[in-house]
């Protein structure tokens, strides 16, 4: 196997696609988008990219079936704007691995006939969320009037630690290539998945890229979230309230 | 020395055989299956892997003798299949390692004339195992009739996390190959060298490849394994009943 | 992108320019020093260096606009010496990534007419610095005499554990291909960021490469974390009062 | 710099030498024994060997000079035979680094008309040495007579471990050359730079190769280390009688 394999499942002819990525990262934020888009529209499979930076492994399937791992590039309708959703259950092992796939991931889509795409992700806060923002960054100033339309937040040099792995680098490998890009990140605990953060940086994407979409099955992934949430609170207030093991030795 | 050299030290002309790889992995399941059928056949050291993936090192044997670190090919007759058994002391040290040396036993192999392979390993329960169950898993549905007949137990998306490492490799590039691959897992606790759950698969293996073993050997070292765990046991049941310094603390 | 990219942002024909390097490391004493350099001349940003040893990341400038980690070169204009700017947020992730980016830095620099460089960077001294020496290093003995009338001290084989990272192999490497190299170490805690050190060294620079600096608003940076500094030291005089919980236990 | 550099320094004729390597291992035994040679006979240093694998550092000489990591052959004339002597402070950072590093050492080494090798290190006990014994492996059984003559002991697949690094690859390595290669490993507690071990590893090359020492100044040395150890009894001891406050917490 080459270092990157590219693998055709099928001939797409998407008309003008927008890449929307969803790796693993904070939250699963990206991922959940990315997916839930998967679940809502038509999508057929194009492209499958392999590479011996990812880890040495393979999923297996509900038939037994062992499956090398791979991220995956699908066509996608809408109503709106074609898309191209690129998915998979890992990043890079090392630095180097994290330029060339995503130098891989651009070849693709380029060549599909993408010159715009949306980079998903979360941004963690360190505490449960109320009211769920999405934070925006571009490879272009001129692409944020769009996106602050759409309720997309810009604050000066936040994300602090800027944004690492695929997400990154598609806006850094991406402005080099003259691509217009712009990386979507809800605000997350960064504790949990989180099914509604996913939904607001689809809800931008919404109005942006014209389609709609039905939050009937997110939102039931979001509610067993929330009984996990109050399962958990719950039991951090039983424990505050019984003295451990600690207090009692000074109490004593 | 090359990325990874390949030694020819036998030209063996074995008729259509079946790959059988044990490299170590949890509770050693694999390499104690694959080495059982070297102790228990005839076999002929074909060829010797090296790689400067793996970790820079000799072994000692009992002349003084330094070797080299290496995976190896054994010609191996039975009264059922001719076998290729591949064994070794150390998986790669990188995902990039993993992936090439994986292709160059791939390669050796398909060179020997194998177009079917096992790939024999453990997987962990976490608890001590009463009855010795061997999960599988496959490159193509089909494969998976002879071997339900053969006991192993096809289960919805298990293991869980996939088949990491060579084993996994195995599956996931020589499915691209167009190899039939399977996987053959003993349950095992994880926790130690497991010559039961070896057992377990080799008798899989003697079902489906018509050879039979004697397993007396394995079983001398199953039952010092037991000796073990009832020592432990007992250390952990007299550990319970004597209070620790712990309790002491709280009870008086 | 190849594992190295050298962008030309401007054509700049500095006149025998000297390289200063500041990147990240002990007190940031090299960074602050290389970045004050900027601040007070009037600079142009010449060169970016991108490498996949680096980060796989993009910072977020006041704009929201993305930016791939790179080194930059920037040419300086003083009243003394032309200087070219080695400045960044980054070091490499690996053995080999450090010296290939050293050896693209040296290539950079070569190209732009420079055969002198000076390496800035801190030594930890492990306590908190009341006069601030500047500890030398350099490729030719016979360097040592202007910079010793400019104060800064060689000490046999010190820094003991020698100079890592990119500074020193710019000597190191600056050696091999016959340049005149020094590296300037402010003596710093080790802790904290420390303009002071910075301080000391880039006047050991104004004296060498004959320009003057202003250092108000470098005071002023030192001066704010000579606040930091006392609220720690605040903070454990208090701690020091209050017994602990240990201390307690043993008292009662 | 290539991934490995080979410097020729002076162009050595060594008349049929013996490779002696002591890079830095267990109890540093190899490289104070490697080391002692060059101090007590007349030696000339021939080769630096730099490599991308080796840490991205310089140490600073006694002029406060900086010199680039590397590693050293020294020619060296004995009353014996002639030697060439590898020193270093660091060994390879990967596994592919130790194997590629190891094959330029043996392509030095064969250039200057090596065909037999020691590579010198310690074997670690865990305890305090009473009488220092010499372990030994080698590439051949035929040059086991001469060792156990020299009081050089083999034992059974000792040590259990293999040897690592660079020691171990030299006889795994050189034995697939056809080198005459041995590893003599002195026994050491491994907690201590270890003197009296590299005496034991001296006294039998000088049996097997025909030259004398005077270990007046190893001695000294080795006299240090026992005071070290005498002082670090000692505190173990006073720590033994005063009760720690865990003792006293129980007690009362």
């Amino acid at each position: 196997m080459d270092a990157i394999e590219i693998e055709t499942v099928a001939e797409a002819t998407p008309s003008d696609p927008v890449l929307i990525e969803g790796l693993p990262g904070v939250g699963h934020v990206g991922k959940l988008a990315a997916e839930y888009l998967l679940e809502e529209f038509e999508s057929e499979l194009v492209r499958r990219v392999y590479a011996d930076e990812f880890p040495p492994q393979v999923s297996i399937d509900d038939e037994g079936v062992a499956e090398l791992v791979c991220a995956e590039f699908h066509a996608v309708e809408t109503e709106g704007r074609d898309l191209l959703v690129l998915t998979g259950d890992h990043q890079a092992g090392s630095n180097a691995g994290h330029y060339h796939l995503t130098e891989a991931f651009l070849d693709v889509a380029t060549e599909l006939g993408t010159d715009r795409l949306f980079a998903l992700g979360g941004v963690p806060t360190g505490e449960l969320i109320e009211e769920y923002h999405v934070l925006g960054a571009v490879t272009d100033a001129d692409l944020k009037g769009d996106l602050t339309d759409a309720g997309v937040e810009f604050r000066d040099d936040e994300p602090a630690g800027g944004i690492v792995g695929v997400s990154g680098l598609l806006l850094g490998l991406g402005r080099r290539r003259g691509l217009d890009a712009a990386c979507l990140m809800g605000e997350t605990s960064g504790y949990l998945v989180d099914p509604k953060s996913a939904r607001a940086v689809l809800e931008v994407l919404e109005s942006v890229l014209g389609f709609e979409l039905d939050y009937e099955s997110l939102e039931d992934r979001a509610e067993e979230m929330e009984e996990v949430v109050g399962k958990i609170q719950e039991m951090q207030n039983q424990s505050a309230q019984v003295p451990t093991d600690d207090d009692l030795r000074y109490i004593g």
